[in-house]
C-alpha cells in the first residue's frame, strides 16, 4: 500500500518552496499525496496560492479557512489555535503515514502539534536554520516536535543533530526551492512582460538597464518600527535611477504597519520609478530577478535562491540574522544612507558567482524517495 | 511597579507541583500573581484542583474550560487548540510580564505558545528532564518556545543547555515538589483518617502492617495496551497481603482503558484489600507515603518526592524512562510477576536513605526571586 | 443527480427518533445520505451512539469532537461554538443539498446556524412543540433559522405556522421514533434478558410481576436542584415493591447533580430492587417498556412512544411541560409522594388505550419522499 | 445593587445605532454598563469602530477578535462559531445580570446563543422588522432566544408578539440611532470640511450645488452578483453631473466582490466626481446627508435616520425589503437606468417631510429606563 504523505500549506511563500518536492511526491509509485491547503494560502490578500495551486494541477484534500483577522500578535496565537482544532479534524479523516511541515512560519506550528498529538510522524522540512524573530522559537520547537528531518544545508543538519535528534533522523536533501531556480537558470530571459502579466500599481518602467527588486517584511517583535523600517528602505531606493519593483508582504502579525508606510510614500512622494505588484508565479519571479540589478529587503529569497541564481542581495536588519550566506549578500541596518551605499557597491562590483549552498536542483525527488523509504516512527528521545 | 507574573495550572499533579512557588510570589513584594486555572484543573472526574486552589487562598484571574472531551489522541489536540485561543485572549486581557508555564503535559503547550507568540517571556519550571512518551516531545518544545529555564536538577541544566539556550537562562532551582516534601519530613505520622476523611471506594483496611500506594498512569504513544498494563499491575498487587491503596489517573488520551480495566477487576475480583481514591491534597499523599510500603506505578510522585522522603518505589514500564533516579527506585516491565517480585525485594530491604537529587525543600522562594531578578527578555537564538 | 442529504446525529436519543428516516434516505433511489456523528454520539459516557450507527450499517461521513467538558451552563455555550466552527468545514466539504437537523438539543443549534449561512437549506424535524427549559428557546430559535418542517403532530404544524413559516413549508410526516415502536408494537413480548445483554450495575430482577422504568434528565434551567430533583423520584420508586430499571440521563449541565444523586442513594441506602442500565438498543428499550407497569421520570419517551405503545407514564416536573400528551399520562410534581400515589394510581387503572397523536408509523418513509421532492430553497420570509 | 448591563458591539454601524443608549445605561444610577468590543469592530479594515468607542470615553470590558478571514459564507459560519467559544468565557467572567444584542447581523447570534445558553436574560434591540437576506433568519432567530425586545416602531412589536412573545415583554422604545438624527437635525447645517477631515481617495468636490451620498453592501444570498450589483450603481450616478461621495461597505460575505467593483471601475472610468470615504463619526455622517440632494444604495440609513431627516433615498435592490417605508424612499431594481431616473424623480420632487416612523428622538433614555426597571427573567414560552 502506497504511504499517505499528508502536506499543510499555509502560505503562498512556503507553496513555491515546496512545488517540486509535491511534485516528486505526487509522480512517485510509492507515495499517495494528500495536500491541505490552509491560513493565509486561502486569502486573496495574501496572493491566493489556492489557485497557483489548483493551476499547477494539484487535488485539494482539505481546505481550513484559520486566520483570524487582526494581523497582530493576538491574533496570530489564536489563528494557531483554531488550526489546530481544525487540522485534528482533518488529520483523523485522511488517516496521512506522516504530515510534512515546512518551515517556520507561526501556523505551521498547528500541523506539528496536531499531528505529534495524533501520534502520526513529522516530517519537517528546512529546520534547523537560524534566523531572528519569532520565526526562531517556532522552527526549533517544530524540530522537537517532528520525527524526521530534512534539511537544506550541511550546517542545518549540524544544529538539528546538536538539538539532541537522532542522526540518522536527519538527512541533507536541498531546498526545494533551489529546484526552480535551477530550471530557471537554465533560460534566464525574461520572456513576459510583468505589468501586462500581473498588473498592479504604479506606471510601467523600462527594466532594460537594470531595476531593483524589493521585498520587505515586517519583523514580528519588533511590532511598532514596522512603519519606520519600511520607511528607511523607501526612501533609499527613491533617489537611485533605477525602476523599483516592490512586492507587498504576506500576512504576519505588523503588516499593516508596513502596509501603510508603503500607501502613504505613494500618496506623497507619487514616486514616477516605483510599481507594486502583489505576487507572481515562483518562475516568473526567478527570472525576474535573475535580470535584476539587485534584490533589496529582507526576503530568504536573496539569501537562498538568490545564492544559487548570483543575483546581488542588500539584506536589512534582523529578519535574516543567523542564516548561512553566500558571496551575493551585503547586510545593512535598516539606514536609508547605508543601503543606497549598499546598492551602489553591487552595481560597482557587478554579479556574483553562483554558489550550491542551499542545494543543487534535486531537492524535491531527493525528499519524494526520502518519505518513500525511510523508517517512519513516532517514538523519540534526547540523545543526551 | 511590581512584576505580573501569570502562571498557568491545567492539572491537579501540576499544582501540587507548583504550589510552594505560587505562595512564595504572592508574598513576594516585588511579584503580582495571575493565577490561571484550566483544563482539568476544572473538572471534578480529575479531582477539581481548582477547589485546593481555592481552599489555600489564592485569587483566581480567570478560569478557562478547554479539554474536549473524548480521552482520545484526537481530542488531545483539539483541546490544546482550544487553549490556545482562549488563553491568547486571557493574556491579552491580563498583561502580564511574564507567563510560567508547568513541566510537559500536552495542554501546556498552549500557554507556551500564545505566550510566545504575544512576546510574553515564557518561564518554564521543570525542563530539560527525560522521559517516554508524547510529554518528550512538549517538553523539549516548550524549552525551545521559553525564555528562562528553571530546572530541578544539574541534569535537567545540562541538557536545557545542550539544546541551545543561553546559559544564563538557565537556573537550576530545585522542584518545588520538594518544598511540600520537606514539610511533611519534618513530622512524618499519618495523622488523618484516609477512609475517613477522602471516602472513595472500597472497604477500609488496617495500615498499621505496612499498604501499597498505586498510581499509574496511561501513557499515551501506546493507546491501545493501557487496559493490559493496568491488569498486570492490578493482579501483582492483588495477593501480596497489603492493602492497596489505588488512585485513579488524571486526564489524558487512555485513561478510558486504564479506568476500564480497574472497574472489570473490582467487579470480577472484589477484592478485599483494595481501596480506590479519587485524589487528596498533597500534603496527605506524601504523608500516606511516608508510611507506605512502597509505591507501585508509573507515576513521577515515586521517583521525585519519594527520593527526597526515602520511599520504596517500584517504577512501572516507560512513562519514567529517561528520569534521574535516586536510590529508592526500582524499574520493571509491564509484567504482574516482575512487579510483585519488586515488591518482595523492598520490603526485604526495608527503607532506602534520603536523596537531595531533585531539591532541598527551598524551591518555591528561589523561584520567585528569580522571577523577581532575573531580566525578562523575549529575543532569544540558538547558541551555536 | 441524487440530492445529498447531510443529517447530524448529535446524541443517543437523537439518533433513536431519527433512525427510521436513515434508513430510508439510504435506500431512497433520488437520495444520497451524508452521516455526520458528532457531540456525545461519540462518547462512551454517552451511550456511544457511534456504535449502534456503525452496527446499523450507516457509513459516516464525518466525525466531530466538540463537547467541551465541564457539564456546565458554560461550557454548553463553548461546545456549541466549537461545533459551529468544525461543522462549517464539515460542510464545506461535503457540500449537501440540504442539512437535516433534530429536534432542540442546544448543540443542534450549530449544525442550523452553519447551514443557514452557507446558504445550505435546513430542514429541521420535530419543530414546532412546547417543552420547558432551555430546549424551548432552541427549538424555535432553530425553526426560525431552517427552511422545511416536518413535523410530528397538527398541533406542531400550526405553532410553525403561526411562527411566521410559509404553510407551503410545512409538513406533518409524524415523529420517525414511532416507527420503531410500530414495529416492536407488533410483537411486543420480551424476547431478551436486559441484566445479561446489558450488564449495569445492581442485583438482577424479577420482571415477571411488573417494574418500573425510570428516566430522569436534568432540567437545564434549574441546574442547582437537579440534586434534589433526582431525590424525591429514587425515593419516590425506592418502597412500591417492584423492580427498578433506571437509566443514566444523557450529557446536559446538571447531568453531574443528577448522577451523583444517584450514587449517593445507591451507597446509603443499598437498595435491593434496583438495577442501572447506561443504555439499550431502541427497540430492545421499547419492548422493556411494553412489559412495564409504568415509566417514570421526565422523558419524551413517556409522551412520545408510549402514547402510542399505551404504556402508562408519570411525568414529573417541567421538563415536558407543553407537549402534547395522548390518554397515558399523569403529570405531577417533584415530590416523592406525589410521584409514588401517581404509580399507585396508574398500577389500579391497569393500561390506556393506544393514541396515534405522534405518528402512526410510517414517519421516515414520509420524510425521505419528502426530501425527495420538495422545492430546495434558502430564500424565506415572515409571512406576516 | 446596580444591574450589569453587558452590550456586545461587533461593528461600525452597530455602534452608531445603540451608541444613545450607551450613554444613557452609563450614566444611569441603577446599571452599570459593560461593553464588550468584538469582531469587525476591532478591525481597521471596517472602520476600527473601537477607536470611535474609545473617542467617546466608554470603558471596555473586553475585546474578542473573532473574524476568521475570507469573507465568505463558511468563515461567515465559522466567526460566529469562534465568537461563541469566547464570548462564553467572557459572560463567564462578567457575570452580567442582562445581555444587550443588536439587530441582526450574523455575528450577533453568538451573543444571543452564549447568554441564553448560560441562563442570562438576553436584550434584543431591533427585532421584528423584516428585510432580505441572512439577516431575515438572524433577526427572528434571535428574537426566540431573546427574553426582552426593545423595538424601533409598532410595526415591528406586532411582528415580535405574533412570533409568540409575551406582549409584556415588547416595548417600543423607537430605535437609538434616530437621537443621534435629532440631535444633528437641530443644527444640520455642514460644520467640517469631509476631505480634510476625513481623507479617503479621490478628488476633492463642491458641495454647494448638491451631492450624493452612495452606501451598497453586498447582499449575502446573492453572493455571486455583488460584482454586477455595485457596477449598475457606479454606472448610475457617473454621469448625473453631482458628486458622488461613497462610502465602503462593513465586513460581510461577498463584499470583496462589491470593492473590487469600486476599485475596477476607478481604475477604468477615472471618474471627476467620485470620492471614497472609509467611515465618519454618525454625527458628520448624518450632517452630510442633511445637505445631500439623496442618498443611494441599499443601506438601512437611508430608510430609518433619513426618514426622520427627510432625506431623498434610492432603495436599491432587496436588502431593505420588508423593512417599513417613511416617504422619503424611492425603490428600484440594480438597473442603472432605473436608478439614475429615481434620482432624478428626487430632485425635481425636493426634500420630502419628516417621519416619526422609526422613533422621536428618545431611545436611548428609553432603553436604559426600561433595563433598570424590567423584571428580568430568563423563562419563556410561545405564547400559542
Amino acid at each position: 500500500m502506497k504511504r499517505r504523505i499528508c502536506v499543510v500549506v499555509t502560505a503562498r511563500p512556503s507553496y513555491s518552496r515546496i512545488r517540486t518536492a509535491l511534485q516528486a511526491i505526487r509522480k512517485h509509485p510509492d507515495l499517495e499525496l494528500q495536500l491541505v491547503v490552509a491560513a493565509s494560502a486561502l486569502l486573496e490578500r495574501y496572493g491566493n496560492a489556492i489557485h497557483s495551486i489548483e493551476h499547477d494541477g494539484f487535488a485539494i484534500a482539505a481546505r481550513v479557512y484559520m486566520v483570524v483577522e487582526g494581523e497582530n500578535l493576538v491574533t496570530s496565537a489564536k489563528s494557531t489555535g483554531l488550526g489546530l482544532v481544525e487540522l485534528a479534524t482533518v488529520f483523523d479523516n485522511l488517516k496521512p503515514d506522516a504530515v510534512v511541515t515546512i518551515a517556520d512560519r507561526y501556523e505551521t506550528l498547528a500541523n506539528a502539534v496536531a499531528a505529534s498529538y495524533m501520534n502520526i510522524p513529522v516530517v519537517h522540512v528546512q529546520g534547523g536554520e537560524v534566523t531572528g524573530s519569532i520565526d526562531e522559537k517556532v522552527r526549533h520547537a517544530v524540530t522537537k516536535l517532528s520525527n524526521i528531518h530534512l534539511v537544506s544545508t550541511q550546517g542545518a543538519a549540524e544544529r538539528v543533530r546538536r538539538l539532541g535528534e537522532e542522526p540518522a533522523s536527519v538527512i541533507v536533501t536541498g531546498c526545494p526551492s533551489i529546484d526552480i531556480a535551477a530550471e530557471v537558470a537554465a533560460s534566464p530571459a525574461l520572456d513576459f512582460d510583468p505589468f501586462e502579466k500581473y498588473g498592479g500599481v504604479g506606471p510601467r518602467a523600462d527594466l532594460s538597464r537594470g531595476y531593483l527588486v524589493v521585498m520587505q517584511h515586517p519583523v514580528t517583535t519588533e511590532y511598532q518600527e514596522a512603519r519606520h523600517q519600511v520607511d528607511e528602505t523607501l526612501y533609499a531606493v527613491k533617489d537611485l535611477g533605477l525602476p523599483v519593483l516592490w512586492f507587498w508582504p504576506n500576512v504576519d502579525a505588523g503588516s499593516d504597519g508596513t502596509s501603510k508606510g508603503i500607501r502613504v510614500f505613494r500618496e506623497k512622494e507619487q514616486p514616477e520609478n516605483f510599481h507594486l505588484f502583489r505576487n507572481m508565479y515562483p518562475e516568473d519571479f526567478l527570472r525576474l530577478l535573475c535580470g535584476a540589478t539587485a534584490i533589496v529587503g529582507n526576503s530568504s529569497v536573496a539569501i537562498r535562491e538568490c545564492s544559487f541564481l548570483g543575483v546581488p542581495a542588500v539584506n536589512i536588519g534582523s529578519r535574516q540574522q543567523g542564516r548561512e550566506r553566500g558571496r551575493n549578500v551585503i547586510d545593512v541596518e535598516h539606514d536609508r544612507v547605508a543601503i543606497a551605499e549598499a546598492i551602489r557597491t553591487h552595481i560597482r562590483n557587478g554579479k556574483p558567482e553562483r554558489d550550491l549552498l542551499y542545494g543543487d536542483g534535486h531537492a524535491g525527488d531527493r525528499i519524494a524517495d526520502c518519505l518513500s523509504t525511510i523508517e517512519l516512527t513516532i517514538e523519540k528521545r534526547l540523545t543526551y
